[in-house]
């Protein structure tokens, strides 16, 4: 499932973000890069322990945690802090897979967490008439998918699926990634679960939420959830 | 899950059946018992092979096809052909389990087919006034429930459930027998479908085959079948 | 399965426990209750926060980690910290089931730990014959279940199933209620390990710990356990 | 997965199917629909015991059976008949989801056999030029994908999925469509040993059968599908 | 699980069985190999077609159907036909996997029933005293394990395992091979049911059949059986 | 699976924590066990909160996180400190199963983790010459392997498996035992994996990162993994 998160940050934060941005230290990306994706990834990024990462990481997290849509349809358990990455003209991230296993350091914890990466999310931070090319492009047997929203859009799709950034050719493209593990490993399960919510949602608020069908498909995903979810 | 369906046959085929049960030839229930049934079955029962049984069985398995409600509950994918026992007074069948597997010889093939017993079924042929006792106890960690349906009803019960029939004091008490396997293992599962095909069925006749949560919820009864059902 | 643990807490603890509570500042339940609560629940609580919830929670806590039937029913993950409720004449909890997952705070750490409700728990601090009314009613197909033990007594139950406490009539009945992750999701699995443990339990008073049967089935034991633990 | 089955039938083949069609009398699509269907169905089918629909499903079935893409990306276990619709100008099937369960009737079988619809195929017997419109659109989260194949060539995609056949707005497309159930249930698991198996015959061809790693993935292929499949 | 079943034929039959072979018409066994087992397989076989193989292969499925310890060892669905195997002086069965699918033609019926391999199975026909070499060797992990068992045994082994037979030196060494699916899938699951089944059999001859955990022990096993079983 | 971890440790490390152990001061096995252990465990041992035992078992750890062919193999999620025991003559540990579940106390957490244990593991630090007897023996339906490895080598063996020490007869014999829980419960997927990435790694030197087949089956691992694991 390929889900795209509205709005997941306004212009006021947005603009903030950008300015700070701007003003950054970035690196090259291949200086954390493994061996394979050494071959193709050609941008540049935050570094991940910087100050300045950490605190945007923090906004975003904070703003994940407070939309309804983003936890309906990703039911998260764990979420990597984002990483930002910019790509200049020219600037190309080539087709691969995401690794399976991250492993996540929480302050005060002496030992890292293994966070299995479900989904992986970008957050477009750029105005899309700002650059040409920088497209996500999400391969599947249902074809490729081109994907491009605005600034303050968050676009959420699965980790196993082999994926690109096409070559900036003008402007400058930023974007916030990150990866979570989910309470339901299984992408139709949690495909099934978001519809459901969906229909408990819409029923709910057209036959209101003492109805005994609002009721039983109430407990019908949660009970789903209870034979899914690994906590 | 413990599921009375109403009504399977009515009172004519009732009276036909009874009048041929009482022209027959019974036998002791201990024919066909292995060595713990041995020790508590007490009652007797139409040898499984006779014309009679078999006429009664497939009488009784086209009602079944054409009940919705036990087609809902059940998912049956196999169904054993119906055995026939009769309780006189102070018979009585002691607490057991059933097999898990029983062996489906169908007419015209070499070998038999083995079939998984995960639900069992026993359909009243006599009027619960007519005898006293000889009532289906299911002992659940919920506590045992005594069960003693109108003639023509019948009780689908887990066969994993220990049960017995409790000792028939007055009068005769006659039924049918059969076990099912599902093409839902998982009771659990089983009653999540139950529910939400009941959802489906009510919320289609408030508001329409082609209202848009009615269309969805059908959809994800038959992705969830998809995902449970072995056949 | 619902499983009675008889004797969690003795008298003098209970009385302490009953003296305390009854010089508590207690709230209206609807204070934390979402939109589906809101609308049946009528009971006062202790606000979780509390010093005295939390003392009182953290003596249940410890009297449960000491309760071998509990352990061996229960398989307990993580449970959440207990919730002190309290019925007074006309109060009264309708018909609800319980959300599929709650969040645990544990002290000193940044982040909630998510927990599935696998289990709920009430446990009895007044002797039943000091009120009327006040059942726990369990819903199943098996047909509804009432509850009402002595003080001091404690109900584990599924989580999935819709429940109801029954209108206080006379008197008042306080209770101690929480949740619990099982290490064993499926409550068939959690159900035949602790049928299993009893048999390898009593088999080993009979016949000795060295006897080839009892060291067979405390392996099969410990090795059902690997399949099906999730810890 | 949506797979194309490129040249399932030859063009001699093809023109004795369309010359067939062209003199077989065709009934409305409704006759066989059922309450959900009803809405949306319009188009003509040939009769699914009509003499012709048998022997050109036969036909179809031996060229599957023939096929090595279509037997390594479907793993089927049961095939039904196929059935034989055609669109004149205007007419078109709306929106919908295929059932989960379908029966099958074996000749010389006095019972049915379930078989669960894992994948839905289409077989496309006009040229693309001689009919406009009449695409099959099949919606997923990756957005949706229009499929319009020459004569010829098959497509199969998850019938889980919603889909629809747009208008035909000029001449006429015919096409034979079936559902089938796989040994292996789960979508992603069949994606993946349809990928396997390619690298095993790529590799195959590249370092020799007998090179240590060919071997090595040749069983862990087949130890997959002893894990995935059921027959 | 590798598991010896001892005696499966007497004497009587083993005489007459390798009369029959002596006198039978042995072709190449690489007529029927596949591109992998064409480099390895260096043996003779009987036509898999032919009457003798065919009335052999039956009367070893009846010793089968009425060995218990086999039954409860392997759980089986479906056996595929014994093929029968000669290896002279020279010959040999290199390093190899089987097949996880092969496909029953049963009599009478118009298609072939697909059949996983879960189980691989060698009766030995000739007194090991009579031939030098030819031991099936299976590796795994634990290390390989080279067995040469009495005329008239059979071993059981994981068809998922890599196995040889080491060439023939001395004499001649018959078998007759086959595979069969279980009716529990994983291997470790059915050797739990193994181990269990055997503490219920030891158990009910120490203490009775009537002994309250002997019956809770069998009641567990039906369970157990009713979890992981498809049939 | 049985996996020989070779030269965890290196000969300085080696000789550095075995004279440490000779300065040590080794208490009666029996301090620390069970029921069951009590009757069969005769060593000695290291206090498990001692400050030698945990500097010893942080070395160890750290050798094994930078181990690549440990992690391949165990894909460890948790791992219990390290134990370390010492038999002298006529000392033994008989036959026994570890339990499946212990409990991991974290430094400066409240609360205990609990850890299923997949895997145990030992340590041989004394060289095989210096004493006589003290083999692992693995019980196992492949018969029973008994492994006696080279001082700073590690063998790594299913918990879920029967085994003893067999009496030492000379000399001495030192070891660290230790539990993990792996990422990947079940052991034949996890052995499924190991091959699968021992193929990746052969044919990427083979053949280059960059060839189709190697991508292709980077890409099988880590979506076998996301399938797989639990974190």
């Amino acid at each position: 499932m390929i889900t795209p998160i509205r709005s997941l940050l306004g212009s006021t934060q947005l603009a903030q973000i950008r300015s700070l941005l701007d003003r950054a230290d970035w690196v090259d990306g291949r200086s954390s890069a493994g061996a394979q994706a050494l071959e193709v990834k050609r941008n540049r990024q935050l570094p991940a322990d910087s100050t300045l990462a950490q605190q945007l990481g923090d906004l975003i997290l904070a703003a994940l945690s407070r939309h309804p849509t983003f936890i309906s349809a990703a039911l998260p358990l764990r979420i990597m802090p984002p990483l930002f990455n910019r790509y200049e003209a020219g600037e190309t991230y080539g087709l691969h897979v995401d690794n399976a296993i991250r492993f996540l350091q929480s302050p005060g914890q002496a030992a890292a967490t293994a966070l299995r990466t479900d989904l992986s999310a970008t957050l477009f931070l750029d105005d899309p008439d700002n650059y040409d090319g920088g497209e996500l492009q999400i391969e599947s047997s249902f074809g490729a998918q081109s994907i491009k929203l605005a600034a303050g859009d968050l676009i959420l799709y699965p980790a196993s699926s082999q994926h690109r950034v096409t070559p900036v050719t003008r402007g400058s493209r930023s974007c916030a990634v990150f990866w979570l593990q989910s309470m339901v490993r299984d992408s139709s399960q949690r495909e099934m679960l978001f519809d459901l919510d969906q229909s408990v949602q819409s029923l709910g608020s057209e036959l209101g939420q003492a109805h005994e069908d609002v009721m039983r498909l109430s407990g019908l995903y949660h009970n789903l959830v209870r034979q899914w979810a690994q906590t």
